[in-house]
């Protein structure tokens, strides 16, 4: 399926970072692969990347801040970007997995989901949202999580991943209102990617219901497709897969 | 005026942390005046408190994990404690303070204000919760702010703030539920105490409208009464001094 993101101006350029993650690597196939888009900047921690003509891949650690603002200049000086999307972010690594209960709560547990997860897209948002250009749709969208959203917290458990990603979505809401005074036909948003097969989810996709695991490369397209969709009148929200707003 | 919180137990016992601000020390004195109140340990960085015949103060410092368990450790080693409010917070201190604008986001100022305000209270629930008593109302409340709430978010700015205050909303969401089924008699909440004459408050009083800024003591005391209104039905939400929930 080619996608063609037409909100956007024709010869688009685009900006993903995470992109040797698999939702990050999907949306960087389907961007250079849109007849529209012009070029795809992928970024990544390693500096690994999906490969293609259209596609110049570098380096950003969103836990080394020093990294960020070249990072992104780089991809500002080679010419417009209208579309950045930032797909990392932290569940489990090593020693590092979700709470079960309020036990299990450790300061520097938090303090590293708050960096990757919440800091790391705000620094990037404070390095692109003054770069965007002041005309014609542009986009600054970050994954988020349903798991994050305060009002539909149902299970509980998972305290620093849930924190991380409800200060996300305060963070996109709190840039959304000056982005509007500076760049009206600008939006940022947060996104729900469903539950995709990648390594984040991989221990906890047994409780799936049958047809809901997405690949990298579906929930990519569907979330690209709902970006095409969106206005600046949805700006400083968040939204799943399927275009449907996830209140805070 | 005198407070009777007449929910608690007769001779309830009160944690407070953050006794040496302005709101803390406010909860700790009208606890202290209350008849029905047993005791109340006040802990804060400095040890200084309230003094009085019913008040033992203590050290603890949210930024040194450390310290958190064996303070709190020591006030119920004393006898059950029924009422714990975290009181502390961050807002400016030094070269921090709150973000005009997303130009301002700084990775080491967001680390220090979540080590603070969300990560800080975060672990004094893992402290308190599996020790609240079994039976009868007991309370874990938490300072956050109607700017955490970010349904309710129109001015922008503060961004670390903010984030950390919807952080902390949703870590008293998620620990409602676990709550929920270990002490059907408990809740956990977070408050919102208007704008108080406080050392956080000072340099940000311009704004406020008259009569709409408080003392500390009379935004404690208010905190109190709402406080006694509140059942287990209301756990893990936020409530204004009114006794109005906040969205998150």
């Amino acid at each position: 399926m080619t996608l063609s993101l037409s909100s956007l101006p024709e010869h688009y350029r685009a900006l993903v970072i995470g992109a040797s993650g698999g939702i990050g690597g999907g949306f960087v196939r389907h961007l250079a692969g849109d007849p529209r888009c012009a070029g795809v900047t992928a970024l990544s921690r390693s500096g690994r990347a999906p490969e293609g003509a259209k596609i110049t891949s570098g380096r950003i650690d969103l836990e080394d801040p020093a990294t960020i603002e070249p990072a992104i200049a780089a991809a500002f000086d080679t010419g417009p970007v209208h579309l950045v999307i930032v797909a990392s972010g932290i569940l489990h690594e090593g020693d590092l997995s979700p709470e079960k209960t309020w036990r299990h709560i450790d300061a520097d547990a938090m303090a590293r989901v708050f960096a990757v997860n919440t800091t790391g897209p705000a620094l990037v948002a404070k390095a692109v949202l003054g770069r965007l250009p002041r005309e014609g749709k542009a986009v600054f969208a970050a994954l988020s999580a349903r798991v994050g959203s305060i009002s539909d917290n149902r299970l509980g458990g998972w305290h620093a991943y849930r924190a991380s990603k409800a200060a996300l979505n305060q963070i996109i809401r709190t840039c959304s209102i000056e982005l509007a005074r500076k760049r009206p036909d600008g939006l940022i948003i947060g996104l729900h990617p469903g539950t995709v097969d990648t390594a984040l989810s991989e221990p906890f996709q047994g409780n799936v219901p049958e047809g809901k695991l997405f690949t990298p490369d579906y929930s990519a397209l569907r979330l690209l497709e709902v970006i095409d969709t969106l206005t600046p009148q949805h700006s400083g929200r968040c939204f799943d897969f399927a275009g449907e707003e996830i209140a805070p």
